[in-house]
């Protein structure tokens, strides 16, 4: 019942994984178009609330379905007015039960849970709702969160990379999220499975300087952690915070975030941030959102963009990088990835 | 006596045939530049009236002849000053008679017909003046005529199945010059020899709003008609109008109109719109003209090109396109087509 | 201890050759980018003022280091903060001196010498000091001089093209700083070793408009001179000027001036440009300046880009361009560099 485009990326991107589409506040009953892994996607939300996924491309002149309408649960085409349910079926009068499905464009499987729509890009046949990591802090009473977004124009592994090497926060977030504490740290990474933790622990330090107002903890050192978590694609995880030197975590303050690196297009992310902290919104999150929000828009993602600049269309292997210490856990998660990209060619072989 | 640099170009095109150029009115002793099936070209008027056309590129070092100037009938590069004629002859004193043949520039066949400039792509050897389609009623001095022009990032013959389907009025050009009567109507396609026609009759049906004006018809029913012709490459003539309910078309309104789909890259398109209305220029031909600007650059326009930006680079038929009832006219153009260019690579083989 | 990129531009350009990068004034301590023959390349003053040019790619993720900082005379990258020394050299602490050489970043062989930056893009063990053509009027104390850059978007070679067939100053210049001049005199090219003469003399003629002020003439004759010298890759020097009829060029007054056409990719330039005239600096010069900026900036470059246009990626020699008289000094110089080319080729095989 539906045509496959996928097959041509495959082995460019891993296709059986659930990806991060849109945070569930940004899709209503309106068309939202996006493109994911070449792919266009078009995403909206029914009358029963449920959000439908489908190829942004009408199969008869191409038209993206994005520029038509809904008309109650059912998308309009705005070239010729042909009609499509949720499920990608040709429900057209100009087409009989017969021979109507042909007519219908492709749909693809979506999960909504905790603020997140996340898709599967691969066989529908494969679908595993269980392959998607715990977001479920997004979901606490207890705690609030804020929701970003950011364009990058950089290949997605490149975010997975400065996501992975936390080192970069002692140089490139110096003032906003950043003041040198990484280094003083220490650094592991561990595999566990498809998922690669690289965390960093630097106890007995003096207390980094956007904690101060959350933690007041006056001359007092601190002991500061960060604890990041990657599953495939670049579905990220961070755990960070800080406590009085020797205190139990949970009697200081941490928040827990969500890095998501969508490839729109081999050179060009959709970046999704998310952070979670405890306690009901206030004016101060307003700062540590302008601080991220500043942090992965004006420092990141420059950066970033620069490095795929100088990579152009080279292949990542292929230009030697040299291997830091801190590069474990990037190095660990890219090579995870590639094997997963390879296994799925060769299944589908 | 002519570098011909056609011959990459076939197989894109069909070279052997005439191209809408510009309208008439916009050709005068200024060099005008535009790029035709790849290939700059400058149009220019002599002193005489007549129009020439030359390859818009000094043989000496490629400056555009265009930013060069016109001295008499003569342009002169405006790199270093060789000196042509209309017809392409070099008439620079840095050569004589015996050597000047390789300094020729390569010049196009030109008919100056109806308010319009036509040119010849192909083998000047190969030129068929009687090859233009009929469109004299630009000529009638009983009617009035205006003309447009629009620029399309698609390629050429995404807008002949746009022109070729009128179905899509229903659903583009709703509140413009559309309104639901297309596909009320019944709906036939004839091939003629190269011609191809595609008509649309809706009888007995209300008056579609944008013709209330010129028809008046109170609460009477009115016939209406819309009967495309296609010539090859993309030269369209539409007939539409509507008369009360059962009297002959000559009682009622209606207009001709030309609409021309010449490329000027494989995916960009000079599209040359011209409308014919009966009786001397007046105010209501303001409004019809802004209504059609409307519908063919706001509406029109944006659907062609993001049907252009879903197939990309990838060819039409390996889209594997829905074909529905109403594409029998643009399906039957496009396949005559590609014989037509099939042919002649064949024949210069 | 250098990583090379260069090999894989062998063949499009020169590299064991001497670059214009930058006018002395222009750098300081500050870390400037500018790419060269597609490499991107930072140049930077140390604190004894000598000047340092260094790949602008760190080895660890390819971050440009001149999004970094300079920390005394060291280079300290912007990502994670490895730390380079001028030389290329890694003097991170993160490496010891045993595993550090393969941390180095690529240094360039840099040479300053009146006024200007040469920089050597090919094998450091082939430099050769004594290539660098004499451009030493720029030191001379009993003249003025100043340095002007344009971005052009074309290959280098047009430059060239342009520089060594002064014809065009009679058709692009016309009312800056040519008047008909040239084809009035006489052309000779000659070639010594690998540079070539492109001159020509006018004698007796009506003084140039733009020299009036300069030579006061009155109602006299002069003698007007042009002489152009090519050294590869694309370094000219124009000794340029007038005398009253049949006296010395000495009594006369004329400018020295320096054009260098620096590939920044293969069909981008950076074009460097300066003037010396006799005398301390005053109100005239500045009308001169103005002049030639007008001349190069809007009058070259549109030019030189819509020649660039024209060719498209198509090779000079395969688009087989009408020969002139006049083209004799661009021809010879073309072939010179193209042979330079294919022997450093074959040199390398
Ligand atoms: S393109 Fe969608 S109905 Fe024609
Ligand atoms: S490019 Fe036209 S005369 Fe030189
Ligand atoms: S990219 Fe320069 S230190 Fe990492």
């Amino acid at each position: 019942m539906q045509k496959s485009d996928g097959a041509t990326h495959r082995g460019i991107y891993l296709l059986d994984a659930w990806y991060m589409a849109a945070w569930s506040e940004t899709v209503d009953a309106a068309l939202k178009p996006i493109t994911l892994l070449d792919t266009p996607v078009v995403l909206f939300r029914t009358s029963d609330g449920e959000v439908r996924a489908l190829l942004d491309e009408c199969p008869h002149r191409f038209a993206p379905l994005s520029s038509g309408k809904l008309d109650g649960d059912t998308v309009v085409c705005g070239y010729h007015g042909l009609r499509f349910a949720g499920s990608g079926e040709c429900v057209d009068p100009r087409f009989t039960e017969i021979n109507r499905t042909r007519a219908c464009v492709r749909s693809f499987p979506v999960i909504e849970r905790d603020a997140m729509i996340w898709i599967w890009m691969g066989d529908a046949d494969r679908v595993d709702p269980a392959g998607i990591p715990d977001f479920s802090f997004f979901s606490d009473p207890g705690r609030s969160s804020f929701f970003g977004y950011t364009h990058v124009k950089a290949n997605y592994q490149l975010e997975t990379d400065n996501l992975m090497d936390l080192s970069h926060l002692d140089y490139v977030h110096v003032g906003t999220i950043g003041a040198g504490a990484t280094l003083q740290g220490k650094h592991s990474v561990v595999q566990e499975g498809r998922t690669v933790h690289s965390c960093w622990t630097c106890n007995g330090i003096e207390c980094p300087p956007q904690l101060v107002p959350f933690l007041q903890p006056g001359d007092a050192k601190v002991d500061h952690w960060m604890d990041m978590r990657w599953d495939a694609p670049a579905l990220l995880r961070l755990d960070t915070g800080a406590t009085l030197a020797g205190k139990p975590r949970q009697d200081g303050f941490f928040s827990l975030q969500a890095h998501f690196a969508t490839p729109e297009t081999e050179h060009t992310t959709h970046y999704f941030w998310g952070l979670s902290v405890p306690g009901p919104a206030n004016a101060m999150h307003d700062v540590v959102n302008a601080a991220v929000r500043q942090a992965f828009e004006e420092e990141d993602r420059p950066m970033i963009e620069s490095v795929q600049q100088r990579m152009g269309t080279n292949e990542f292997w292929a230009k030697q990088p040299l291997i830091l210490a801190e590069d474990a856990g990037a190095i660990r998660a890219r090579r995870l990835l590639d094997q997963l990209i390879q296994a799925e060619c060769r299944a589908t072989e």
